[in-house]
């Protein structure tokens, strides 16, 4: 089938969207029977409940051909195969390929890409079996017991997020093999306080950058080395804690100096890179190899659901064009993410990150400016305590603010206690099952500061626990449907030159340059050269 | 003089802004000139740069004209004079009382509230005093050596955000008397988690509730209890290792079994209680009443200079007001804050709940229904990681984010490299000042996927050294620009009556009700009763 590319506003779909009647409030389309119907399974166990979205039967049809339409899945599919879908960069897309081979054979420079991937992530799997069995060690002889990952954007949000997800689950189950930092801000406080909280003869660092040529992160690299440099009359070589994360082509490739090296490439973009060696060298140091497969299973699982063309069936599709018709047609600008779940307190700033660098474009996929709404806003903190801080504006505001629940059946450690009746489980759930009603429905007052207007949408993912299996397909879900609204919206989700300008103006103040007078006055008053 | 409430839709000087003519683009607006003349000092030092704001003489005369009309500085007076600004549930709003005496005295059943809070921190300080000198101790005997602040919203937030704000520097001091951690979220796995770091017989809880009534702190302290209740052999006295924080009339404060309880009213929100007890216990014990002193004095220097009517000298209000003008003239629904500081990085979760549980609201302060935005979202995660992530869509996105940042001369731990001819500080701040840059001037390309259409306003708080002194003037420059908003909006942003329904039907959820059948219908898939 052939693939054509066109701009939201060209489609018969949206046109059709855009002129449909208003939905009911939701205090009428909301009723038991929907909620028990508007249901998918996803990989990993979970569930997507989108029943307090809105959205009637006409909502949906529309949707259908909307995806039909701008050929989303077909689109997914030619990106299985290797198309050249970073447009702007001029680069494969293929972090699915890193959990599995849903597409044709991809071959890079004579290398079959699966089997690359595939090979990396097996000698990571060993060297964090050396290390656990005290077979690799520091250079002084004592055995590796924490991690410190030293990365930023895509090499930190997405792995710290993920380690944080499963460290109690770990713990408890026994599998936590070792203790993972992360070391990110240029902020000279990040590097001595993350240093200050770990022994260096113990510790091994993961050095992450795609390019080798991360600022940051190399500038972190140069405060660790000072330190163990410190330590050199007890015998530390300091290099040799130190692992490398990157692409072959990097200088970071080069250096034989480094303890070990795991590669990447450039068909995997930075915020995409959690389930490549970017996550899994600190999660199979951390947690063991059987973790990270199970986290890959999960996500290969969705992977395979996001095949499916009938939307009703497919959750990240779904997901994907509920959000564009709440941004495009409905016209809310933010979203946020609230889950009930204190493991998933920085997942949020994952999903800001793969969202909003993704799809915060105003051009599309052939460099055209485009006229309509793109990415929105992404924000979110665990619930119960966002209750007690933002709900308010959510509850009562003047903007609308679609909301993105989770929710798991069980804790992760175990530990409950029953208090007036319930348990904290009890009472977690009851409160996100009492949300999404109150959302929904509002309630009216001859009161206006006591009045709930109500008609706020939301959709609810939710498993028996946050395992790796889950939080695999909760990640892919959220990959697939940040894709899949760049499909829509037709816009590259993969490349990100809105980083670029800070980073030359940055380079420019550095140097000292007085050139740019307006650069000067800033970097006098903030104290620089 | 009569001070007179309106809505922002009736007043003059609103309908003159709306009515100018457009600023030119920031790109020919902002010179080095500007940049030196656009400052104001605050408080703590600091100085507020606004010079890449978007306005013109136009626009600030008819800000000073909104300001004047909206009596502004009369409300904040009558405020400060004890009028019950809390119109919802008639109280009067005093959290600047806690750091100095600005109106006239007030009294309440026959107490003069200054001196209330004077003495309830004179009763802190002592008994931290206590603690560090190994006089109060643990019922096991042993001395106290850290602490767990169990509170959520306004009792987590604020303090939890101070505390770490403030850490580094006053551990690289010597000041760091107790390391402290937060206990906030029902999901049992917090408490489990919390309570898997610290050894209770040691440990000083401090339980946080103005009502005494929390559901949340309540089940956490019943799920502390019991594990304290687990070495009763030991000589373990639970409530011994428990202080209160409350108001005098709530049930927590009846209980005569913990060590000690330190009181507020009900004229201290949760979202402005940082000061107060509140915060004050956990931040005297943590680093000694010096620092929370110190705290308090940059606040008030900062209240006493938000007295000031002209608005090119005023802070918090000229911030204020070109926050309304951006939400209600240009039409931008979000703001970000942007920390050049890692201390800060949980500060944006405090500003979130500070400035959207105050002004989102969709009711003026006499209960009528508005018909325009008030508060917006606000979300931020700390530079230069923040750079590495959401950045792209404030660049490149269809929508503009107004930006405030804020940033530093020097670390906080006072260690640093130099590499590449810069130490970590100088990058960090070049890169602040590169981003500043970017945002207002962009850059034009033929490419248009490279282009920044810039025109994207910021302000920035820049100081020397993030003190705690420094920190006061921060906290209370934001509580007091929130409230000016709430002055300009005609909104009460003192109450939180949208947090009220979820409660309610939480509480219906967990008392298994089959009544109402969507939350039932919810309930049983999250596995509810």
């Amino acid at each position: 089938m052939n693939v054509s590319y066109k701009n939201l506003t060209a489609t018969r779909a949206f046109a059709t969207l855009k002129q449909l009647e208003p939905t009911p409030h939701l205090s009428t389309l909301l009723t038991p029977e929907r909620i028990r119907s508007c249901s998918i399974p996803m990989g990993g166990g979970l569930t997507y409940n989108y029943a307090a979205k809105r959205f009637d039967s006409r909502v949906l049809d529309a949707l259908q051909k909307l995806a039909d339409e701008q050929q989303v899945i077909e689109k997914y599919r030619s990106l299985l195969n290797g198309e050249i879908m970073n447009t702007g960069e001029k680069r494969m897309v293929l972090h699915h390929l890193l959990r599995g081979q849903l597409g044709k054979d991809i071959y890079y420079q004579g290398k079959n890409l699966r089997e690359f991937y595939r090979k990396e992530q097996e000698r990571f799997y060993s060297f964090a079996e050396g290390v656990h069995q005290g077979k690799i060690r520091g250079s002084t002889g004592k055995p590796f017991t924490q991690i410190v990952q030293i990365g930023i954007g895509g090499s930190d949000l997405g792995p710290r997020a993920l380690y944080l997800a499963l460290k109690n689950l770990k713990e408890v189950e026994g599998q936590l093999w070792m203790k993972a930092f992360f070391l990110s801000n240029v902020d000279p406080d990040d590097a001595s306080e993350v240093l200050s909280q770990v022994d260096p003869e113990t510790t091994l660092f993961i050095l992450v950058s795609k390019s080798g040529t991360t600022q940051e992160t190399l500038t972190n690299e140069a405060f660790v080395l000072k330190r163990l440099e410190g330590l050199k009359d007890r015998g530390m070589v300091p290099k040799k804690h130190i692992v490398a994360v990157t692409s072959e082509t990097s200088p970071m490739a080069k250096s034989s100096e480094y303890l070990e090296a795991f590669f990447i490439d450039d068909f995997i973009g930075g915020r995409y890179s959690s389930t490549s060696a970017v996550g899994g060298v600190v999660l199979s140091l951390a947690f063991g190899k059987e973790t990270f497969e199970e986290l890959l299973e999960g996500a290969h699982e969705e992977d395979v659901r996001a095949l499916e063309p009938n939307i009703l069936q497919n959750a990240s599709l779904l997901d994907a064009l509920l959000g564009v018709y709440e941004r495009n047609v409905l016209g809310y600008p933010c979203t946020a993410i609230l889950p009930y779940s204190q493991a998933l307190f920085r997942f949020p700033a994952h999903l800001q990150q793969l969202d909003m660098e993704s799809n915060g474009k105003r051009v599309n996929r052939f460099g055209d400016p485009i006229d309509y709404p793109t990415g929105p806003v992404v924000f979110g903190e665990p619930g119960t305590n966002g209750q007690h801080s933002f709900y308010q504006l959510l509850h009562q505001g003047t903007d609308i603010v679609p909301l993105q629940f989770i929710g798991f059946l069980r804790s992760q450690r175990g530990e409950d206690i029953d208090y007036q009746g319930s348990t904290s489980q009890q009472k977690l759930n009851a409160n996100l099952a009492a949300q999404i009603t109150a959302f929904a429905r509002g309630k009216e007052s001859a009161d206006h500061n006591r009045e709930f207007p109500g008609n706020r949408p939301s959709s609810l993912i939710y498993g028996d626990q946050l395992t790796a299996r889950a939080l695999g397909a909760l990640l892919a879900h959220y990959e697939n449907k940040v894709m899949f609204q760049g499909f829509i919206w037709n816009i590259n989700s993969f490349d990100q030159e809105g980083v670029q300008l800070g980073k030359t103006l940055a380079s420019a103040a550095l140097a000292g340059s007085k050139e740019d007078s307006v650069l000067s006055a800033y970097s006098e008053i903030l104290g620089g050269k």
